[in-house]
């Protein structure tokens, strides 16, 4: 109870600020692992998903009790229900990076029915992403969230033009399918990936300016 | 301020059992709309799926307010917690009830390349789970948390076996591999339905125990 709730919060700021290291860190090993067919470095990234969970429950119980031991009012109760929200798609981000290293592993072995350029570029966009929409919450910059939130078309775009490429190739490659689902789920995992950047964004500008927005739907 | 926390804490979960209902809803008729190629269904879930974000919006905005005015304790105080977790929860199992019902409007026209009986046996699956966790919410019933939360195995069991018999109607069929994607869709949509539900369940559990727990990682 000493402990200010300025200090506090900040101390929350700074688990997510590691939380969203981790998870940026998580998605760029991931999909090299893929496109460098290192099925080691895929296994730590599965392995890492563990301590994610962890600081992930850490940072809600940190939020609740802050909830009951300081009792915030205006913007700070609006930073610690933001932070209660943001660390689940900080969670999701992760699981979605460790589903991408598992697809890596299960394709271990097969050559690529395809070299893969665009699912790196989509990787790096939704890092990006991810340090943005919390140097957006950190920083308490609404405008930098909707800067972000402004790249999610570039990954919808990524996505729709990789989709149409792998159902081409699957359908003119029966033996290409299976794979071919698999990078599927890939793009699609990174598609989801920048969405929860997105939703990232709108708590942040919910945390800024009182008002909750929909952007991305 | 007039209002007791414990008939704030009522109109709470008077509201989630209501989103609830929308969500089960959605997801059925979703199905059904895709299974009995009925469009003008499709896009009555579409068009639903308004209700439920605002709905959404309004329940996240009476937990930030019941925290700020009335300073719950304890139980009360993780209940409102859970429900402000489990909102995004049934938030995402509409939009996923809607990118099912897309699927339909998309595949508009197209003879299905197999009948569909086990996507709607999934769908009927996630609804039950659906209303249990939200039963087990309302009643702070963590045995019918766990209970619900055990049914997941059979939703991925469905799933599997789904995904190997579309891989293989592709793999025969070149001209089936876009359709087959898109049912592909509809099953992980439906998968991750029955994650959501359990995630509402394992909120519910820490509700009434106090402990969080991931039970389906």
């Amino acid at each position: 109870m000493a402990r200010s709730l300025t200090s506090e919060l900040d101390d929350l700021k700074t688990e997510l600020l590691r939380m969203g290291t981790l998870v940026e860190e998580a998605i760029g090993r991931a999909v090299r692992s893929l496109a460098e067919r290192d099925v080691e470095l895929a296994r730590e990234v599965i392995r890492g998903d563990d301590e994610v969970d962890e600081l992930a429950l850490a940072i809600e119980q940190r939020c609740l009790t802050l909830f009951a031991l300081h009792q915030p009012v205006a913007s700070d109760l609006r930073a610690v229900g933001t932070a209660l929200k943001i660390v689940t798609d900080l969670e999701r981000m992760a699981d979605h990076a460790e589903d991408i290293a598992k697809v890596a592993v299960r394709l271990d072995g097969q050559p690529l029915i395809k070299p893969l350029i665009d699912l790196p570029r989509m990787a790096r966009l939704a890092e990006e992403m991810t340090r943005e929409s919390l140097t957006a919450y950190v920083r308490r910059d609404a405008d930098l969230a909707y800067r972000m939130i402004a790249r999610d078309d570039e990954v919808d775009g990524l996505y729709r033009q990789i989709f149409n490429e792998l159902v081409e190739i699957m359908a003119r490659q029966p033996q290409a399918v299976d794979q071919g689902i698999h990078l599927l789920f890939v793009s699609q995992y990174l598609e989801r990936i920048a969405d929860h950047a997105t939703n990232v964004g709108e708590w942040v500008i919910y945390m800024v300016t009182g008002r909750r927005e929909e952007l991305n739907n």
